[in-house]
């Protein structure tokens, strides 16, 4: 990395975010923000975010894999809210900054002053970003959320149902991720607003009401007229032998779509006389057909190994594609050339793969320099910033209402 | 509807995309502009976008539910771009625009004029993203992006095998729908800096590195550490048997987490004994012995309906929640007191269901009027506006350069 790369700068290079959120879609939404060079204040209670010690071991108590990966380019400030004085410190921070993100509860952020209405009185151009599972509007609000919750209320999982199995949810917090960025999507139109009418704004975005769009716009389909005029579902994407399909050694995708394709694929494996087949013939028989195009593919590649296979379709220009497990996803050659994971030195954990940033932006890139901090490592930095004085931090620390990481621990 | 209300604009009023891109990642991108209330052009060629025959039905050809549901707030101009007149009325287009958005080959772009540096001589503030299936460092470079492939190369097929079955795709387009979100959150971060800067930028948004980042941030855990300090996976989310629970006439979701909720759950059930059952008796049992905590669970609803269970379980504060099928998502009763889909009459398709904007603004948000748009219903009206005189318009209908809707069809 040459000099000129090293000063490059994040498109939000110079906003100012305050975090006050746990687990997965506060964070996974202020990662979004940090990444593209937000400076992103997490606020964290004594015990600390939750995902310190959720989601695999750590080397050092409270520094999971997961939690640095959530929470790489942020600093930690450690506040303890039960306090009146850590709320004014609180308080404080805010009063300087860009954007306040949060999934706590609104009646205890009412109770804490720290509601849109409270915070714009002494910063009207705070963006305030209030990620909640349910919409006020409706009879859920209030209750609390848990991403299997919202999978299993909006449709999440029963898109598996409507494709011939058991209800079950993804096997990921798909809707903490998909929620959180969408929630930095909406502060960042929010900023760019901001930038022509000089104020700030309340944004909510609620879980539920965010899945279950993302859930109809996919499978709404013949429901959308009124009245219906088909069943419910896109009965491709339901289709549950659209799946890898087995080869010797594992699996490999594939989409032999077009009639050049399929063609070639029935020669590859050995079924010339399919080509003629009115089953499969063209795209409309084999659309008519898919179940039986389906089974006919799931069972098509056992001779062969994955890399032989792949070898021989792209030489015959069939779509297809590598399957990788979670352990091999990390050594997939594609993201091997593009340098995507890279082997860094955590100051504290000591050496950790780092995930690259997907997107590349011309106009610069934040450079990727600040690890995962430890429970308040930054406090002293950053209230020292907000103009702290060093007799009211020194009180702060001593009165516990803050806390730091002890300057002997610092590595 | 007050007229206060139909006075709002979304953040994004003002803002002029040009959209180039069909099926799924480029329209979910531009919704999601739209909704926040940029001003969104979809240029289609003759045929339209394939979208308009996928996912079900229509009323009448070329206006499928599903394709409705990616591209209200958009306005459809249809242009040849096969044609050397054509290129031109859409390079017209892009100099008064502030966002251009394609999910075209690079091959392809480049052969058009269309690539960023073409365009940034003649508009130095468009902001250019190119939405692609993999990034250009790496090897897949170039390759054909579908969502199957990319869900097997990503890992997201992966996290199934690993959660104890065979490995799957998610039944939606999960990783269209999730690139072209942050491809608007990046878009909306690049408008963000061009206020400050004053010049536009190009940003590529790869399908593949986005999901990775989107799997490892969820899985990698002990394996961010080097050497790995225990097995890839989140072990709690990948547990096959945390699913929606069968009750006597369906399932529902529950979360009895804390001592509280699963000593209340047991007495629900009518298995007392168990809050004294070493294996259940605190959250660290019930954690080291999730296995069996979950099949109790899976076993213990069936002898009353879904409706009696979420009334009890609500009495007894454990978290609860309705399973929603496809079907029944629509009729939720949270969703219906939020009037979250409304039903509208389409100009030209009749009675529809409308999806609600999701996020709330307090500096106001896009009304929802504008229905989606047939194939080259507002090429004139655009022309129009960008500068095109009555003569051209004409000549370019004539020649076949451009396709507007007949007046005589429009209602």
């Amino acid at each position: 990395m040459d000099a000129t790369r090293t000063a490059e700068q994040g498109p939000l290079a110079g906003v100012r975010v305050v975090d006050l959120s746990t687990v997965v879609v506060g964070p996974a939404c202020t990662l979004a923000l940090a990444d593209h060079g937000a400076e992103v204040i997490k606020v964290e209670a004594p015990d600390g975010d939750l995902m310190r010690q959720l989601g695999g071991g750590a080397r050092h108590r409270g520094m999971t894999g997961k939690f640095m990966n959530f929470n790489r380019n942020k600093r930690s400030v450690c506040i303890d809210l039960k306090t009146e004085g850590g709320r004014a410190v609180l308080r404080r921070l805010l009063e300087g900054a860009d954007v306040f993100v949060t999934n706590m509860r609104t009646s205890a952020l009412d109770k804490l002053g720290l509601d849109w209405e409270s915070l714009r009185a002494v910063n009207p151009r705070l963006i305030h970003c209030l990620v909640l599972a349910f919409g006020r509007k409706g009879r859920y609000a209030g209750r609390p959320a848990y991403d299997t919750v919202i999978q299993s209320a909006s449709g999440v999982a029963g898109a598996f149902q409507a494709s011939g199995g058991e209800p079950r949810f993804v096997p990921f917090v798909m809707t903490d991720h998909i929620t959180g960025q969408i929630a930095a999507q909406a502060i960042g139109f929010a900023l760019y607003r901001r930038t022509r009418t000089g104020v700030g704004e309340s944004i909510e975005v609620p879980m539920f009401e965010t899945m279950a769009a993302f859930v109809m716009r996919e499978h709404m389909g013949n429901l959308t007229f009124d009245p219906p005029i088909g069943p419910v579902g896109d009965a491709r994407i339901l289709n549950a032998d659209n799946r890898p399909v087995p080869t010797k050694d594992g699996y490999i995708a594939i989409s032999p779509n077009t009639d050049a394709q399929a063609f070639a694929f029935f020669e590859a494996i050995g079924r010339p006389e399919l080509k003629t087949d009115p089953r499969f013939c063209s795209v409309a028989a084999r659309t008519a057909n898919s179940l039986d195009y389906y089974a006919l593919r799931a069972s098509a590649l056992r001779g062969r190994t994955s890399a032989e296979w792949l070898e021989i379709l792209e030489r015959i220009d069939v779509p297809a594609m590598r399957y990788n497990t979670l352990e091999s996803l990390l050594d997939d050659p594609h993201l091997e050339d593009a340098g995507f994971v890279s082997r860094v030195d955590h100051p504290s954990e000591g050496a950790i793969r780092q995930i690259g940033l997907p997107n590349a932006f011309s106009g610069g890139n934040r450079p990727q320099t600040r690890p995962a901090p430890r429970l308040g490592e930054d406090t002293i930095e950053v209230l020292r910033e907000c103009g702290f004085g060093q007799d009211e931090i020194d009180a702060a620390l001593r009165d516990r209402i803050v806390h730091g990481v002890k300057p002997e621990e610092r590595q």
